[in-house]
């Protein structure tokens, strides 16, 4: 299917037309809205300096010192199911500045009362009334919906990542460090709910368990509602309540069967509500962001589930307060977007989803320029890398960048080609070259210390691009001779 | 190939005759030296009422305290490379009692200088002059060696296993709890390397790896010697030197190209030794037993690689001190055997071993009987269950019961047939059943929390039938109402 970018399709120069008046639709939207943005930012930051995008391209960070920018969610901030090198940015920041992005669930209309209501920035994301949606396209599919009759954008991707956000000086070959420096649970704006958050988990069509199910009725999805504590404090989540999808109509009058288009708002009255589960059962919570990564350069509109070299939508529960992302950049600017957010979530993904709740994070980026990577741990870093205070955890996939690899059909053909096997070898093969690039280790070194000391975990098996990651602890090379 | 346990091949009767001949004489070979042995234990223990096996049948064992027995590694207390519930016992306990277990690798003679030279234990499982082995089979294939002319038992199956220790009462049905109280390093004999404890991680031609080297000479095989505390003081081990395997030709004149046999004494006259490897590399230890297991029903000698229902080479580094492990009995007396130490290991084990060391376990083994597990985490048990303080880990393999399933050639089948999905498949597929039956759960909320809670690892992906384990918290369940 040529989304625009599919140069040997027949009818690529119209479809190319349609895509680039597709997103200048959106361009459009977000300048009307600028103002409201930025006005938003300003109240709702809970410290620092704050700076509208403009400001903070000619005050302080011309002086040398990080700004702290604020990047609200709404309807005009926010890019729904996929990443594109195309997207105008919605903020552009300098190496070394700060950023506080607001990221929404794509599942918070699985319970509307609970992650919706009374919340401006959920409210005009998921607005959508018989005449209108506050973001149409949702998805890289056509804007037109007319292929499978979904919804514009055919829910072909399903993340509201909020961004891109532009790195000045970033280029194609450096290295886009993102420190996580916060992360915080988006109470529930609904007054009956005061000092909660919420999280939906779908047990979906796309889960791995879905093809095994052993009780009836049989296939089923499943949403579980669960409650987290708005502040924090608390480091564990529960239960509310779980409901059996049944067809649900959207404003537009399609009829959705399965959970086949992000952001379909769920009519309680036609749905069962069993309270009372998981009793007792406390989750630790892991808050993290499912999709955080740059704009890839392969295609111009990309389905934002399989991750890739580029990061997004890797599902890894480590990628939260505390942890650094390191990815390679693809295209000028970078063009950093964050979206999917997690309070917690288990390595494998098992039924498709985490606790999809939205968050708010703070991010510092740091620019490192290709010509100073030599001899450091970024050294030829061609896919996305994570450090915590005591590991190193790199990214394997079944395909390290499927885009590439999968030919003009990669979007599709991603879907049926994964397996754990093939992510296994491509995390072996990127943990031996780190340790060869960067710990100057020869091949036999790397080996046999990835057998002795590398643990490999199953990330997820629900992404399209199924992921293994590989840990290894920093403390393996803290030691002198002995 | 029928190893007298096929009974649809047509020559089953003189097959099975062979086999019973087999291992008649590794019988009478353990009762004449079963005064060495156990006069060895009684010197080695560390503290404790040391009993012979004799005693313990007849004296403290029947006043309802519990025992501790010791079983040395010797040529006679050792079955090399098989389990079999046809094995004599080595060693009969109670439930309740304690057994210290020594366990040898059968990579000692990588570096016999190191690891087996001066070592009573060890020289005599390592026998090996052009008249006589210590331990002739050495595998689950034909005992006169000559399918592939490699040895007896065809090294189908490479660990030496010290045991089998029968357990009273222990019948089909019945879970063994073995607890792992303590594990210690087997310090080197020799003293030129008095103190320290060696291990041997061999890169070989059967690791995930080897068909992805970059480097030349391709393929190759290399094994890498570790050195370890041998007081277990400190905890990381270092690399002293690798070399690359070459053709080693056997005492019996057989050429071993590859390592295609276990225990072939290395030449190192005919290897290069590098040393000053991994330098400033330290190895945080997991001292752990790869095999833990009991005998399995469906044939009477199956090879000790591919884990099972039964354990077996697990290879799981969670299976060391303070670890319990929970096994289904398959055959009276439960028949348990320990081997194949590892001083270290990352999850995946990814070329093909892991720092293979000789250890002494100290195990308290305790008999659920079948009517007492009802209601239990225990019930309807039909894998091995890992339990340590904080967590349980369930043990998936690409075929839950390969024995059985893939029917007359599993143990050849087995090799060609696995994946990590399907591993994933049975992981989850347990984990459900788990959470199900013991915590009370309905599928949708075993399923959901599944995703969100549990973590999804590669415990090995070179052992035949390959492992993922699920790890789940306790302290999910510790909560109460909030």
């Amino acid at each position: 299917m040529c989304l625009g970018d599919d140069h040997t399709c027949p009818q690529f120069d119209l479809h190319r037309q349609q895509l680039l008046a597709d997103l200048d639709r959106e361009r459009r939207s977000f300048l009307k809205s600028a103002f409201v943005a930025t006005g938003a930012a300003a109240t709702l930051t809970a410290g620092g300096a704050v700076l509208t995008p403009a400001h903070a391209q000619t005050a302080a960070a011309r002086q040398g010192r990080p700004n702290h920018h604020y990047l609200p969610a709404t309807a005009d901030t926010v890019h729904w199911g996929y990443f594109s090198k195309l997207l105008k940015p919605q903020i552009e920041i300098q190496s070394g500045d700060y950023v506080t992005i607001e990221t929404l669930t794509h599942h918070a209309n699985d319970d509307a009362e609970r992650m919706v209501k009374g919340d401006p920035g959920a409210e005009s994301v998921y607005l959508w009334t018989k005449d209108k949606k506050g973001v149409d396209r949702r998805g890289a599919g056509p804007a037109d919906g007319k292929l499978l009759g979904r919804g514009a954008g055919e829910g072909f991707g399903v993340h509201i990542c909020t961004g891109p956000v532009f790195v000045h000086g970033a280029e194609p070959g450096d290295v886009l460090e993102v420190r996580i420096i916060d992360v915080k649970p988006r109470p529930s704006a609904n007054p009956q709910h005061t000092g909660k958050a919420f999280g939906s988990n779908a047990a979906a069509w796309w889960g791995f368990h879905y093809k095994e199910l052993l009780t009836e009725p049989k296939p089923r999805e499943v949403i579980t509602i669960y409650e987290i504590d708005a502040t924090g404090q608390r480091n564990w989540a529960k239960a509310v309540y779980n409901f059996q999808w049944t067809p649900q109509t959207d404003p537009y009058g399609v009829v959705h069967k399965t959970i086949d288009y992000p952001g379909v708002p769920v009519d309680h009255a036609t749905v069962k509500e069993n309270h009372g589960i998981l009793k007792n059962v406390r989750i630790p919570i892991r808050p993290h962001f499912g999709v955080l990564g740059v704009a890839p350069k392969e295609a111009d509109v990309v389905d934002s589930i399989p991750p890739g070299y580029f990061g997004g939508n890797i599902d890894n529960w480590r990628i939260g307060k505390g942890a650094t992302m390191y990815y390679p950049v693809a295209v000028p600017g970078a063009l950093l977007s964050a979206g999917d957010p997690h309070a917690s979530q288990g390595d494998s993904e098992m039924c498709g989803t985490a606790i999809e709740c939205s968050l708010t994070g703070t991010f510092q980026v740091v620019l490192h320029k290709k010509a100073t990577l030599a001899g450091t741990s970024l050294a030829d870093l061609n896919f996305p890398l994570l450090e915590t205070q005591d590991e190193w955890v790199l990214h394997g996939f079944s395909y390290a960048n499927y885009l590439a690899e999968l030919g003009d059909k990669a979007q599709q053909d991603i879907y049926s080609k994964s397996s754990v096997d093939l992510a296994v070898t491509d995390a072996f093969k990127k943990m031996r070259a780190f340790l060869m690039g960067t710990k100057g280790l020869t091949e036999d070194e790397a080996i046999s210390l990835m057998s002795v000391a590398v643990d490999f975990g199953v990330t997820q098996v629900v992404d399209g691009n199924w992921g293994v990651h590989a840990v290894i602890k920093k403390s393996l090379f803290a030691g002198g001779e002995a």
